[in-house]
């Protein structure tokens, strides 16, 4: 959850996109603006951005990220940007296409932006589903695996619903449109008149934009081949890996690169090429933050409270929450809560005070533009020019939104029962307002609290409808409508901005995102339901620990059953983490630049807490290759890193379709790749001797 | 053995140059010749070119290649030039030392390429002893180890001599300088006279004259830079790989990267860096001739062989050579003697006819110079007048011969009883004209045959001994002490050249070599203990096989016994290599070289007849390496994969100095990384849940 927050604030695209500007600015082109070097190429109308080839590519790209997306829900929670990966790949296929089919003469449209733009938003929104779905959260935190983990005694039936392939693909698509239809009417608002900068939905069209220059395809054909290079090298290399894995304790993935008591407390390098791309994408900061987390919990914190046993908590407790797991889980969830509600404020009241001042600006200079001299741009002009052109009546937003609404309060009790329909009532009636608090929140700072507004779901329908009823099921399913809502709105403002910014259609947008959303309510379950089968979820210490699942199910637990369940000590260290991660946000946000950018960030530091510091490592060994490749070739660097880190991730990712089937297929690996101490060694070696 | 021979052969030197003279083309400068580039330069008179500092650093570096050296004496066998490596790695220190020295204020003298030359030939001279001496070959075959490898039975203590620090040093000590008062007098004839060409020595000039030239300068720091990251990195993954080789059968080096199958046969690559390293260094052709060896051996011919167990071989004889160890080990004698036989054989007779050839030039032509016409040109008259200013009287030579020829007749037949003071005078009356043999077929071929001429020596004394009075020995030490004459001749007359070519006094050239030999008198043996001390030497399987201490043994067993030993149809076998590797040579020679480049080199193709393909596996991924690299950046790749490669060697080989002394202070790494089987696996499991 926080990780795809984190990561949505880093700007790779950007990156590669200065690397561009070099090259135009070489040839002497930055008198002109952008739309006037495009001024030669004319928008195709709405209905011809959306074709065959684009969606057949979306649906290819969807999978692929879905897969991705999957992987990340349940390894660690971090979910990277993938922007980089999906415009690079995109416009790789559709160029290739239209290559081929110019060759062999059959090309009727050529390759334009607005069409990249579409396929981009159709990925967008096809792979949100797999992260909004709550896979690795919500709604797998409803299954038995992950009560099992809260406790040894017996579980109430109440609160558990199991995943099944049926509901999962029903919830979706009832909760995934009418975050749509919710925001629709409010683009116009957002992107013409409050000018918000959305900074990741520039920085794709930015991305988009460069693609279709000669100079941005040059490079980003050289990117793409770096890409391509990087994938293989990391799907064979999971390939290999595979290899030594014939149990779930055996191969790479245990390596105690650190020694061994290292890696009893999670330290040690796993040789993930997926998460050292993540180090390479995500800022210095975060890699950092996470080590430190990783530090302080697994280095100093549980290795001190360990001595406590007996005292603190009671010994043979060790795999669930009455033992050191709890102190664990709760401790992340404090820090986690604990920033989620800073940003909360902080976002809530920078908005407000911009909204405010926008109005008051409007009140005093009655026109379109809040700042006219900027409104006198060519580009300018030409963008609301097309952007209003293909308008969306607003009464469609509003019956979609109602009709869907009424489905959603009809069928989601008949998933849930401990969901009452008034729940669902009167998440409809307020949705559509944090919907826009959030898309408004993160056009102006790029960070979407849709996991903060699920959260606050949890506490209150969970205790509303109290232990009795089922308040943790009910928790989490509203939690899922909630994000269904808020996560989809601030994604969707995104590619408007994106589209605003490369003249494509809003009609092909929005009939891109009902597309993308219709692929990924069917993608993503099915992605999840083959992990669910093929390997052991969220066991922990196996690969897919799913660690925020069981963080989702402890503060739904929480809601409804207060901190009666928590071990001793325990709510007093929560409560000092809860404050220290508002203080330390506080004195990030009050000190000057220089210094805040080494204050670490508590919501990286919490991930480590639950799940050790082992990926941080990964992670810090990309931002140490990122560093290197920095000072050798700076511009290189600049231009190729995100290309090698999406290769590397992508190409891992990808690996993990072929691990499944195999799983599924019951071909188990060969060779086990084991790691023992030398005394447990010799008694091994007497043991085979025999 | 082979290895030094193949490997001498390949001209990396000649790469580095040739990247230099690149950039001089570039400046223009390619009408002067070398030694008017050099005419400011004064040349120091012959004392002041040794100087403290240059064998201060020849002791360092000579400790440090002895160490490599005898890595690859008890590794492979395989010993690949390390000009390059000393050459930077002498440069960079001297130059290291005066530059601080002038900072300072202190320096007294510059730093000149005569002294470069003083420090490589008394590295040559040190690190050459590692090899001549025998460690991996006739001196350890002495060993109770290697006789155990043979038979299970008792052993007959007059066929065993162990090592001891004490016997080998004094033997090293009467053996070792005597070659050098053999050649000394014959100097003049070879390089100024006959002008053999010298391709190693020539080759080791050129690096040196490069260094002390303006832009030569500037590239060796870059490639002492190259050679010192890669020295690191290389020494680091050593250290790291160290930790988790709790046993023998642990670690890396076991890794079975092409399954557990594939390693059963000794297919697998073992991370060595070290190998990998000299798969960069040497010809392309010869690590096709490993891996095709390798793959004939261990992939068809012993799979097939072991089908016959019961009928060719006893069951139950697999660690000696009743059983297929037989096979392994007498098939590749008959491959390494045929090659030995035909090349000793095409250097005689292309010696004799050039010599033929020589004399009759110069009896119509009575001038110096063979070759009128070169000898006027500038830089050969002012090469001929410094070789000649500094004489040796060829009576001390004559003096220095019969002195040291008594004291080894009076005192080997004490260290060896078996080798009667008969052997040792025959040998050194026959020996000068072997050494002149040899020096000159290297002159001419860049061909050392010392170890063919050891062979012989083998046979000759074994079968004169005779079994009853322990021919064995006699054989081997007969062996170390034709070695000692004629690999000691050849390796000096190369730098003869190279000091030739560099201006170097002669004379000065004599005292580093007597120093650099007396260094390694000590070094060696000690490097050795230390190695015996820490590491189990010459175990099957093990990091240290030792294949050519077997190999010696298994030749000097055949000279006394004959080939009665030999398990059934394994004399056919042999007999069909044997003739096989003449034919195959016979072909390379008389095709033309676009043919013959791809023909394999018998040689090659034995040595992991014996110990495997592992080493190939990992040479041929150092081939891979270096022409992707090529493929990518022809000259970058030129001028740095020899520092490179050197670096690789040198860091790991270096390692293994602090790896022995762990050993010895018993300090065993702390974990095992294991490789099982899944069903292996799971019944280990099974244990130790117990």
């Amino acid at each position: 959850m926080s990780g795809r927050e984190m990561a949505s604030a880093n700007g790779e695209s950007g990156t590669v996109v200065s690397g561009l500007e070099d090259n135009r600015g070489e040839e002497e082109r930055e008198s002109l603006s952008v739309e006037q070097i495009f001024e030669s190429k004319s928008v195709p109308p709405w209905q011809e951005q959306l074709t065959f080839r684009a969606f057949f590519v979306s649906f290819v790209l969807g999978i692929m990220f879905s897969v991705i997306v999957m992987r990340f829900n349940l390894t660690t929670g971090i979910i990277p940007s993938l922007n980089v990966s999906a415009g690079l790949l995109g416009f790789f296929f559709v160029k290739s296409w239209t290559k081929f089919l110019e060759k062999v003469g059959a090309l009727k449209q050529p390759f334009t932006r607005q069409e990249n733009t579409v396929i981009q938003t159709c990925v967008v929104a096809c792979s949100g589903i797999a992260f909004s779905g709550g896979f690795g959260s919500y709604l797998f935190a409803m299954s038995e695996t992950i009560a099992r983990r809260d406790t040894h005694g017996a579980i109430d039936p109440q609160t558990v619903k199991n995943p099944s392939l049926g509901w999962m693909m029903g919830f979706l698509f009832v909760v995934s449109f009418i975050g749509l239809f919710s925001i629709v009417p409010l683009r116009k608002i957002m992107v013409i008149d409050y000018k918000l900068p959305y900074p990741s939905g520039t920085a794709t069209a930015l991305l988009i934009n460069s693609f279709h220059t000669p100079q941005g395809a040059k490079l980003v054909k050289k990117q793409v081949r770096a890409l391509g290079k990087f994938f293989s090298f990391s799907f064979l290399w999971g390939f290999f890996q595979w290899f030594f894995t014939a149990t779930g304790d055996c191969g790479f993935q245990n390596f105690p690169t650190l020694g061994l008591k290292a890696r009893d407390y999670r330290f040690y390098f796993d040789f993930s090429a997926t998460y050292v791309g993540v180090g390479m994408i995500c800022p210095y900061i975060v890699n950092v933050s996470l080590l430190l987390g990783a530090i302080l919990s697994w280095g100093i914190m549980w290795p001190l409270i360990e001595t406590q046993v007996g005292k603190w908590y009671p010994a043979g407790q060790d795999d669930n929450l009455k033992g050191l797991p709890g102190y664990r889980v709760f401790i992340s969830i404090a820090l986690i809560l604990g920033d989620g509600l800073y940003n909360f404020g902080k976002v809530f009241i920078k908005s407000a005070l911009a909204l405010n001042q926008q109005r008051r600006a409007r009140a005093i200079l009655p026109v379109t533009d809040a700042n006219p001299s900027a409104g006198t741009s060519y580009d300018e002009k030409r963008r609301n020019e097309v952007f209003m052109s293909d308008s969306i009546p607003p009464y469609i937003a509003a019956a979609g939104y109602v009709t869907l609404a009424a489905i959603s309060i009809g069928v989601l009790p008949q998933i849930f029962p401990q969901l009452k329909w008034y729940f669902v009532l009167i998440t409809y009636t307020f949705a559509p307002v944090f919907a826009f608090c959030n898309a408004y929140g993160a056009g102006l700072t790029d960070w979407s609290l849709a996991s903060t507004y699920g959260k606050l779901a949890i506490f209150i329908f969970g205790a509303w409808a109290g232990a009795a009823h089922g308040g943790v099921v009910a928790g989490l399913a509203a939690c899922g409508v909630m994000m269904g809502i808020v996560s989809t709105a601030s994604d969707l403002m995104q590619d408007f901005k994106t589209g605003y910014l490369t003249l494509a259609s809003p009609r092909s947008m929005f009939a891109s995102q009902v597309v993308g959303t219709a692929m990924g309510c069917v993608i993503a379950p099915c992605v999840f339901w083959l992990f669910h089968k093929a390997f052991d979820l969220g066991r922990e210490k196996s690969e897919y620990p799913a660690p925020f699942a069981l963080v989702y199910r402890n503060i739904s637990l929480i809601g409804v059953e207060g901190f009666s369940s928590l071990p001793d000590h325990c709510l007093t260290l929560c409560l000092v983490f809860f404050l220290a991660a508002m203080a330390i946000n506080l004195v990030r946000d009050l000190t000057p630049k220089r210094i805040s950018q080494f204050i670490p960030l508590p919501m990286a530091m919490a991930i480590p807490f639950y799940i050790g510091g082992y990926f941080a490592i990964d992670m810090c060994v990309g931002s140490l290759i990122l560093f290197v490749w920095r000072r050798l070739d700076k511009k290189k660097a600049d231009a190729f890193a995100p290309a090698v880190a999406s290769g590397m991730i992508c190409g891992d990712g990808i690996w993990s379709l072929p691990a499944s089937i195999l799983a599924i297929a019951k071909v188990k690996p060969p060779i086990c790749m084991k790691f023992l101490s030398r005394a447990v060694n010799a008694k091994v070696d007497g043991f085979l001797a025999n």
